[in-house]
């Protein structure tokens, strides 16, 4: 049975474990904080590739930013992650071959292979973190489109400039689905421009009617993005994944998207393949990859 | 070589000609106004079925309205076709084999066959007419969905129910991108319910200022949309076709475009199969098909 020593590449942290053929996690994962230089982040990567790579078939790296179409590197600089980050060249990193899928893709297979998508034909994930990822599966294959930079959340809420996004540009699907916006949104309506998610979350628990008020707009605004996902992709099912996701009610959002849509029925589930689901897909992935 | 008896049915006129392998039109088509009734409908397929059906290996339709991924029957109700055209036996009309295939889908095909997206691995056609009907071809498979009904451009452009579209919901691209779309957006512009999409087109010709705002809303609402579709797909391409499309200034909506895309450059291109695309797609398919 093949094994991937998987590491999970992300803005504020880096995760390692390893994963068998069917998923599993061998242990449970390190953590380390994200170095703010490249040469911190090799550094890293190399002293687990040292302790491990002799066990493994494969290292399997779930990475923030895009990924081109060969796993092999990172397309272009990521907002989040440092600069020169896409000159690391990954593949010399280790004596065992190394394959790299974005973070989202990969959460997104994992949900497909092992999770909430398991068995569907057209499926959409949906990270809803500090910002929204994206993973869409089509018959048996994640969409990367011509460069490997596809499944960005990325599309306009409103056509005439409201809210500036983190990509630089305005009024992104991720600037008011993501758990950024549930602040920017409160301190919007409720003009306090200190009130944190946590207040919103807290609020919403214990009743508090303004605090009702912006959560229902938020997920009222999840909603109007999922509704255009479905009429696009006619999918399956949608999964909802990510530290926000908990909150969301699934049910309520899946009557409202089948209510409005052109297209047949679709399913809106919460993921269930867990929080190191990004490196048990890159896992799965890298792993089939050794087949072929 | 095969051929393929075509028909393009659309809400108020049914096309038909023959098609080869080669996408090219064997004799100029002959045109029928729509049938208020599945009957009359029927009594125009079949009576160029019986006329045709021997000099041809296939018969191939290209409808309006959602098609299964057998590409044998109509899903559901259309909102442009009569009541009851779903419930058409296509399959009985004759005795050679009857291919079906939307009819937005089936001219991305023919783009992609022998038009503007020509060789590419990710293509998006959009249908600028009186509504706006899509086409998505990813690594030579139409984006077909869990039931057949994907590619439906009825994403949100506001979330908040200003401008109801022609499926019923609110806000839809379509009710912003079509051309019934640049009517609307001149009369609330203008506050003239009586300006047409002709006037304002004349009057962006003849250099008209109040003309020329209300057309640059109108493709700047077409870019906004482009822009989300180009975030998902990262396409190679984006193909305009349609009765519009050769209003608008693709160069222009290609660099805002570019400008505002988190994946890499995409090329916004007019069509180039020409008006009866549908058909060539639908019969390129459809004998594609016959030696599966």
């Amino acid at each position: 049975m093949h094994k991937a020593l998987a590491f999970d590449i992300g803005g504020t942290k880096i995760y390692s474990t390893i994963v068998d053929e069917g998923g599993k996690l061998l242990y449970e994962p390190v953590k380390f904080s994200t170095p703010k230089d490249i040469d911190g982040i090799k550094k890293i990567l190399i002293s687990q590739i040292k302790k491990y790579e002799d066990e493994v078939d494969v290292v399997a790296i779930a990475t923030a930013g895009a990924v081109n179409n060969e796993n092999t590197a990172v397309i272009g600089s990521t907002g989040n992650l440092v600069e020169g980050y896409y000159t690391i060249n990954f593949q010399n990193l280790s004596k065992k071959p190394v394959f790299i899928e974005n973070d989202a893709n990969s959460a997104a297979w994992a949900e497909y292979k092992i999770g909430a998508s398991k068995g569907s034909k057209v499926s959409v994930m949906l990270t809803l973190g500090t910002g929204v990822g994206g993973g869409i599966i089509i018959n048996d294959k994640i969409l990367k489109g011509k460069s490997g930079a596809a499944g960005e959340m990325h599309f306009k809420m409103y056509p005439d400039h409201r809210r500036k996004c983190s990509c630089g540009s305005w009024d992104c699907y991720e600037a008011y689905a993501s758990g950024t916006a549930l602040k920017i949104t409160a301190g919007e309506m409720l003009n306090d421009k200190n009130v944190t998610t946590y207040d919103v979350i807290e609020g919403v628990n214990n009743g508090n009617k303004n605090m009702l008020a912006v959560f229902d707009r938020w997920q009222n605004d999840i909603t109007t993005g999922i509704i255009g996902l479905a009429n696009i992709f006619d999918p399956d099912c949608i999964v909802l994944s990510g530290s926000m996701a908990q909150f969301v009610d699934s049910k309520k959002i899946e009557d409202a998207v089948n209510a409005d849509i052109v297209t047949t029925p679709t399913s809106i589930r919460i993921a269930t393949a867990g929080n190191f689901s990004g490196m048990i897909g890159v896992s799965l992935l890298a792993m089939e990859n050794l087949k072929v």
